[in-house]
């Protein structure tokens, strides 16, 4: 047994059995002890970006890591966009980096680069594992990567770790337990609220998922407003589920929303602030005088402060019935546009589906649709780092193979990693991609407004613009082995939904909208 | 005038004209003052690493830097992996890198990350600029990129400091003279070459344009064995240029070449080490006891190091006639493959072209029909991190419009940033694509072996392989714009590039190979 073999066994041991991977020469052991050892299924993308978001989605459906390989430093390089997002949802992976033999890094080589620094930037734990300690450094990365409800973990293997001589594969121990709400701070939102403070409660993570919105329920009547984060890891959603409200991208629409608080509660979330800082806007989202008070830190034990609340404000155990938003229908026009295309979607969506959701500047009013739909899990962007949406769906459907998985994405974001309609043809995947063609950077088109850029000249205006030549994702789709069909009505949009969910397999509907 | 004008009113003093894009919020105001301030083309690329490899492209053609724009730290991390190219080879090149407002900073945002640790990874000289500070900190950055024979300089634009007032733009001062190669050094060479030891000349970077080909050749009877370095910023080939062999990629196979070397002497070049480090084979290529004597350092003066040693060997001032390969012609064969395309494509090789190659695996033998084909120069992947070719065909096309661009590329690698294509056709680039389309990640294949594994199980050889399903080449293509042909013969091969010279504007041609 070789290093790398070890490593395998102790990923496998520790119940980590998929791998995302995109290697090269120095990881060609690791891809070797997949043979000897079975049970690892392996994914190969076709560019890292694909790797490492596709990590991300499995891990949030999947409640628990992915591995992923990377070569080298620039491997690991073009995965840190995605790792980003990952990281700000607190998705668990553990990230396996190949890097040179220990004794050919004092030489200058084409492909040397500092692996530890780049590791560094999008990563809670990262180590150099070494010989007889892989199985150990492993373990420990799996661990971290569990820990704090989340975290990504990095081991850089050095090829001669990898064939040298493996040691006894190990298994991870548990994470440590959750840090815990402090009686101090719980007894002063109590008294808050209590006193009839205006008091909201933003939660993000654990609490928008089924378990999460079962505790939520309980505070319905509380008197403290609920709130979620604009960006979430993971969101239950549809008939039968508690409506959240979101925060809203937009800094004025969120001040609008958070106006009139006098304490906002932070469960797992972090102080809202403004996704950009805009030029006499403010930075943060609440009120001038709102006190913010952060009950439980990030990858804190939320459902646990959260019943504790409920206890304390002597909310029912079992919550009232839940208001029920509308189903949707399917729009009365035939024009497609984002709205209709969200309708629609929203009026079609299969039982237990999960809608990733990357569509950026035409998805801003989706949830006004899907509030009522059939249930779903809901995934987005978490990082603002476009380039999420194909991958995120790809890990989501190796996570859930029985469960269709709605991708509905921007073509300008889908260009970044477009390499992932590949690798759902390749597993044959039952993600139905959705693009927005829009031909443009349209949110880009709104933001320069926002910085307050009234009339854009010609090259800026170019900048922002994705037509000449206008993007063709039939062929783009057809050229990876993912079928595809063009839509420009409402009607022809639902019969290729429709028949897409009929069947299982890859496959895409570019919508051409204004 | 605010501070994004006056960055770009400075980087236009500093002979700086073209920049290639991919923005977003916070880099707004840059792209407006594109509208107010005349003379800067902003070539947009729809992925980061286009935008870094393009740079790359334009910085080795029009030796000096170009600007890249991109958004915050994922972006630039998005191209990193082409930045890290770009630095082994040399090339100048300037990045401006978008960052939230400073007093954004404070607050955890979906985008906020660690810019400056990341500019770090790949930048020889890096900068948050500052308020009044802009244009100095900008003509700071012209002349780091300009320095030491081309570095990587990337200057972080906080957001408010684009939209504040912009102080008067600046002028980039000239780099400091390159260092020069010390005569006890020299003395050093000439003494072991005069005594007549087997002595080797490692060469990289300007000693391999025309004008260092020039010197090189002066040098060609004394004694010293010219070499150059596997990977080269860029290369002036073809016929009637010096032919300069290159140490192989195969470790095996450089050793073999550097046998029986007692000294050798590297002008701007690192000591030769292997690509990778693989069991139980040296890490140097050069044999054992042969030393290795740095004349001049990389980045410092090698063509004066390299008159100054021809002419203490009593080189001719004029070298005599250089030995000419002969012209390469079309196979006999009409059997498509790596080899009978190389051979076609250097018989068909139109004057003056720019030939960009990232085949990997398949154009190992590439210089063997080149030598003797039509002048041309010649780039390629100098850092090991697939995914440059199609980029650097970009920006080289920019570069020199008036010259035919010949992108040599394998499927797997070309897949990293086939975004380019896009961008080729926007810009209406010249660029001729050859996809050499073997269906598999056939370096790894070979590097399995290399690294020891014989018989490579079923897991391992679905990751090395790309079939199921086949890209399409011709369908990414005019997905994105760019007309395409796909042939599987030399006849077929040689009418499509017969007819892609003829014309001018981007055109791809999937060569189908076993």
């Amino acid at each position: 047994m070789n290093g790398a073999e070890s490593l395998v066994r102790t990923l496998l041991a520790s119940n980590i059995d998929v791998c995302f991977a995109n290697p090269g020469t120095s990881e060609m052991h690791f891809v070797a002890a997949l043979d000897r050892v079975p049970g690892m299924r392996c994914v190969l993308g076709l560019f890292e970006g694909v790797v490492t978001g596709a990590a991300d989605g499995y891990g949030r459906m999947a409640d628990k890591p992915a591995a992923t390989l990377l070569h080298l430093g620039p491997g690991l390089a073009n995965g840190i966009a995605n790792l980003h997002n990952a990281r700000k949802a607190r998705t668990p992976i553990v990230n396996i980096v190949g890097e040179h033999a220990s004794d050919h890094l004092q030489y200058e080589s084409p492909l040397r680069s500092d692996v530890p620094a780049t590791a560094a930037l999008i990563s809670d734990w990262y180590r150099v594992g070494a010989g007889a300690r892989i199985p150990h450094d492993a373990a420990e990365a799996v661990t971290a990567a569990r820990s704090r409800d989340g975290q990504i973990a990095t081991l850089i293997l050095p090829a001669d770790t990898a064939w040298g001589p493996g040691e006894t594969p190990q298994v991870a121990s548990a994470p440590p337990p959750l840090v815990q709400a402090l009686p101090e701070t719980m007894a002063r939102v109590v008294q808050a609220v209590k006193a009839g403070k205006r008091c909201g409660l933003l939660v993000t993570g654990r609490a928008l998922e089924e378990a999460g919105l079962a505790v939520l329920a309980r505070l319905q009547d509380s008197g403290i407003q609920l709130l979620a984060q604009q960006a979430n890891r993971r969101f239950a959603r549809g008939r039968g589920r508690l409506v959240v409200p979101r925060v809203p991208f937009s800094i004025d629409q969120a001040v609008q929303q958070l106006a009139g608080l006098e304490m906002l509660v932070l469960a797992g979330s972090h102080p809202p602030a403004a996704f950009f800082g805009y030029p006499n806007k403010p930075r943060l989202q609440t009120p001038p005088g709102c006190e913010i008070l952060p009950l439980v830190e990030p990858g804190g034990d939320t459902l646990h402060a959260l019943a504790w609340l409920a206890d304390e404000l002597g909310c029912p155990a079992r919550p009232a019935a839940i208001p029920q938003a509308a189903a949707p229908t399917l729009p009365a026009t035939d024009r497609l546009d984002a709205d209709t295309i969200m309708q629609a979607m929203a009026a079609l969506l299969p039982e237990n589906a999960i809608l990733c959701d990357e569509s950026v500047s035409s998805g801003r009013s989706l949830f006004k649709f899907t509030d009522g739909a059939a249930p779903h899990d809901y995934l987005q962007i978490t990082g603002g780092s476009i380039g999420c949406g194909l991958p995120l769906a790809t890990g989501a459907s190796v996570a859930c193979p029985d469960r269709k998985v709605v991708c509905f994405e921007g073509d300008g974001s889908g260009m970044y990693t477009l390499q992932a309609l590949w690798t759902q043809a390749r597993e044959n995947l039952d993600v139905l991609t959705i693009i927005l063609a829009n031909r443009s950077y349209r949110i880009l088109q709104g933001e320069l407004k926002g910085v307050g850029i009234d009339s854009p000249g010609e090259q800026a205006r170019r900048m922002l613009d994705l037509s000449g030549p206008s993007l063709d994702w039939m062929a783009l789709a057809r050229g990876q082995g993912v079928e595809a069909v063009a839509v420009d009505t409402v009607g022809g949009f639902a019969r290729a939904f429709k028949a897409a969910c009929a069947r299982k397999g890859p496959f895409l509907i570019e919508a051409r909208i204004p």
